[in-house]
């Protein structure tokens, strides 16, 4: 059961007294279970010791948002990451290649930084507001086939986020062992649990302490 | 008289019969007075090769349109644009470092871009929604400064887009060979007849064709 994972839910750090608040225009959201700071801004580097103290680790995104870099831009950027700390990747699929049927191009994208992650999480953002069903099908088997943990739902950017139809029809489309990650509009605790249930492992929110707040109040902190 | 431009415009190639409907997602812009396509996919290659018959040149972003990747992402990308056909950069200014005061930081950001670029035109996009009066004139003495060849207003993508009140600040903020470009806007003939009046000497859009159109059937093709 999903919810379980709230039970081992860390508290994240204090944003603004690790110093991040001037770096508001570039936070992107907080993930709940790990502790994982995923952040825009690609300096990892200065993330990784800003945070080094504290149990949360740095997560960095790639070709985001539009996913339109080339997959050598793409593995340069990964691998800048990952030597300056970020632990955990979120790149963008090739949206354009997806909807002309360039399947090839996209898992080889795909597959590309899998490789350059040296070992590290990878979660592909489909950005579904803009894919049909079977695009969203197409694009999770391309995943999994690529080696990448996770498929992502979205990038936060488009007109639409998150939908618990989209979850569960990622999850039936990938092996068991892949995960799903929600990301655009799970604000709320209640909205949360939902998603858990749907059968997401991760959430991205930029809501993140008040949801955690929220959780300890009505079910307490063990 | 910057309206004089118009006169000498070339009407833009027809991306559907070039193939490129297909490609519509990631198409940004459509530069009105040389003809040059600026394209968020930087697959520049095939948009070269598809463009080859035409006088339309490709452009492309660089760090878009966050600006948040690292100076050495900025760099890699704009050396493979240009490697790939690309004549010309538009690439995001470093809004946090901007915004913290990282003057210097900011700049060798510009400056490792004109440097990649290999003499290419560089525009500098200040994404000017997220910015104060003050912020917006470092910006353009820091872009010029950094030897920039345009600043530009925004990406498109922000809560706003280029204002009268913003390039006749940019204007007086830069050296007059240094050249201003709106974007996010400027979408009717009259509006771009205002801007080029306040100072542009390029605007970027997606309603490219139905402007010259419009200029055509009120001035004429002479």
């Amino acid at each position: 059961m999903n919810r379980e994972i709230l039970l081992n839910l860390k508290k994240p750090v204090n944003f603004a007294e690790a110093g991040l608040e001037l770096q508001n225009l570039t936070l992107l959201e907080k993930e709940i279970y790990y502790g994982v700071l995923t952040i825009i801004d690609q300096n990892n580097e200065f993330s990784s010791d800003l945070l080094k103290d504290t149990d949360v680790l740095v997560g960095t995104v790639v070709g985001f948002p539009h996913g339109t870099t080339t997959t050598e831009v793409k593995v340069f950027e990964t691998k800048q990451a990952v030597t300056d700390g970020a632990t955990e990747i979120d790149m963008v699929i090739n949206i354009g290649h997806l909807k002309s049927g360039m399947n090839a191009e996209v898992q080889a994208d795909i597959k590309a930084v899998v490789d350059a992650s040296g070992g590290h999480t990878v979660k592909v953002i489909l950005e579904n507001a803009y894919l049909t069903d079977e695009e969203k099908v197409t694009a999770c088997k391309l995943s999994e086939a690529a080696g990448a943990h996770y498929v992502k739902t979205s990038t936060g950017y488009a007109p639409t986020g998150a939908s618990i139809a989209d979850i569960k029809l990622m999850k039936a489309s990938v092996s068991p062992h892949i995960k799903i990650k929600s990301a655009g509009g799970v604000r709320t605790l209640d909205s949360l649990m939902e998603y858990l249930d749907a059968g997401i492992s991760r959430s991205g929110a930029t809501t993140t302490a008040v949801m955690i707040d929220e959780f300890i109040e009505r079910f307490g902190r063990e």
